[in-house]
């Protein structure tokens, strides 16, 4: 495989058949963890998780699943890093943890983060995550996940909704969706939470298909995958005007009453109250099962670059 | 052993049988650790440390043991758990640790998180301290201090002094000895500070011989085993009856004279000035003793729950 | 080799043939980096990191290390130790730590506390900086860094630049260099921030030649080796008189137009701008190389007090 010591700071850094390829390695590692299997493919590596940003569900799951591939990790968890010295700090933090290292996992507050670090650095780069960039290994989880559900993304209509602008997770998942074929892919999001242009620019340029709607409803019946994010209550001064688009996007049992037999929804985690807390127990709830391949998708990857 | 992927919410979970078997396997556990074996019982193993409340002492002593037996931690401390967010943070923390770990170890400052945690887990919960509920494993391991110093518990007279109302780890021992014998439990605390009504209606019904004194000098002469815990400031508002209060409960080398030959002395730890620091190196003092056997006690136990 | 089982408290607890021999250790330790190979030396045994100071460099240098030779590490870093508070502290987080490790790296805002750990600490205890007394394990980086650099320490002419009076660095260097044969030491610093009287002293019986000077330009061009640290702004009420300060003791691609050919400029890093950026990329810039045999130096002493 050719992975073996390059960086992953876009999504778009692979190729269709890298990440098929992936799948296949997260398949092999999701029966090693089935069987409770030690695996010694890190054994002796050092990965440097390096977290500008708050995280726990990242973190801890590439940390878990260097310790299933018997590696160890630094963890380099920062609240403090402001503006002003990021520059300087970043620049030396870099270089020290790849001086003590195999592989640096980075996130930040800050887009281009990664792609810096990757220029300093003098082992492999995984972004988890910089400003609202991109976050590929988030998007690959998605991808594998709906791999998993219905054996294919070629074909399938999915709806993406929430805050298209700002999160980095759709614009690495609607890239990551243009290396395939979805039938169509529906933007669902308030007016002013619309993809952000340089997002648009891209993936008209790699000619995904798909079209923006105001409303669920519109369009619940035709989805195969339902992919949900969160809408910020920062994003709206107006409390009032934060309340009515929240509701318009939510996901209720009622809601759900039109949808296409088979669908499956999806949520990057933690989630709050966009979705309501009894569909959970549904056939429709795909993000636990979603959240636990974070842990094979990711051995897989960390396996690829350093094994 | 039938401890074999169950829980450890409250020490009775436990049978008397079950406690005497971990205590024969600590005792194993102690004689590796003697011999600087390496052990690979917890090999490709994770343990989550979920700490919503700060600890030294008990979180580094499961790390500590969980390390000696070969396997690896996730730790998750954190301080800012409100109790506004906590129903939703620690449900979904708990399916994310559970979801990228083999057992989870719990502290919180909330009585009953730590059932709540096992009712969401995957794998088993041990509690590692729920509010004023219960610390299963400090009893297991104040039990197992007693049993090594006296070769028995039955039989003995036990002192239980300093605050009784909201220290939970004297619940769990008072509920672990009545698994056993003793000849008698003293209660020694001031009045404010005695049993909650829930513990004393739960160790009447085990049937456990108990009498409460307020002044120390009165038993220490018949006493096997004193048990100290701090006695807090925050307890009381008026700081001339906190002084008050807190010197006619402070263990000093004169109480002492009048004590049974062969008494031993446990305490928690930390302690501040409740004991004497002069005591410390006298045969009375077990604490730092008791302390070193947390170790071999939480060894046996996770190697018990997931070897 | 001789230093099993010993503490590492200030460099002068080493002789001239055990660094040495650590060095030869090091330069095995980094022949095992090139190659990859995974070390078992540390497979079972416990390192505590007890940070009571910030640190980011020298702890993850020591856990790579640990790591780097199949051991494991508990990390105590802690902001909150107050001076009121220390000495209860301190010396229960060490008897705790001692009895959940096999050895303690000890770094501290306040001089002595790695001796006290050591006389309360049944595990050996490694001085990884206390207060402004000593720092034996960056001085023997510093020395080893010479020493592969030049192939030997004796006869060449040193300058040591910066803060002289506060820097822990600086003093355990100027021990370390004496037992050595340096043709001559300069002194270079303010008037305000020259050595402190009792490090002085001790050089002074050590037998150490040197000689202060108060500008770089005086002896730039006689310097084998030229090792900088950093002039801190709080060490000057005035800022006006900081900034002249600091200008007269800055590194800058006009002064190095006088240096000897050879010249080798060292740093402990973190560096702010005591040295022009564009000297990163010639070959006097020598600091990257001497951050990165931390490892290797690392590894090769707690082999040789573990292995």
């Amino acid at each position: 495989m050719s992975l073996r010591n390059r960086d992953l700071i876009s999504i778009l850094d692979l190729s269709r058949n890298e990440i098929e390829e992936l799948f296949r390695k997260a398949d092999q590692m999701n029966k090693f963890l089935q069987e409770k299997k030690t695996l010694n493919t890190l054994s002796g590596k050092i990965i440097s998780l390096v977290f500008l940003e708050p995280s726990t569900r990242t973190m801890y799951s590439f940390q878990s699943a260097t310790y299933r591939l018997g590696g160890k990790t630094l963890v380099f968890a920062s609240k403090t890093t402001t503006s002003l010295a990021k520059g300087e700090n970043i620049a030396d933090t870099i270089r020290m943890m790849s001086a003590y290292s195999d592989l640096i996992v980075i996130r930040s507050p800050y887009d281009g983060t990664a792609l810096y670090a990757s220029m300093i650095s003098s082992v492999p780069v995984i972004n988890a995550g910089d400003g609202k960039h991109e976050h590929p290994t988030q998007a690959l989880i998605d991808l594998y996940t709906i791999y998993k559900l219905k054996g294919r993304i070629d074909g399938l209509t999915i709806g993406v909704l929430g805050d298209l602008k700002y999160a980095r997770t759709i614009a690495s998942l609607l890239y990551g969706l243009s290396l395939f074929s979805p039938r169509k892919v529906y933007l669902i999001s308030p007016g002013n939470l619309t993809l952000r242009e340089s997002v648009r620019a891209k993936i008209d340029d790699l000619g995904l298909e798909y079209e923006e709607v105001r409303d669920i409803r519109q369009v619940i019946g035709e989805l195969d995958i339902l992919y949900v994010t969160r809408i910020q209550r920062e994003r709206y001064p107006d409390p009032e005007e934060y309340e009515r688009v929240k509701n318009a996007f939510k996901i209720t049992e009622k809601l759900l009453e039109n949808a296409k037999p088979g669908l499956k929804i999806l949520h990057p985690l933690p989630k709050l109250d966009e979705i309501d807390k009894s569909i959970d127990n549904t056939d429709y709830a795909a993000y636990f099962y979603q959240a636990s391949l974070g842990i094979p998708l990711r051995m897989a990857l960390l396996a690829s670059i350093l094994g």
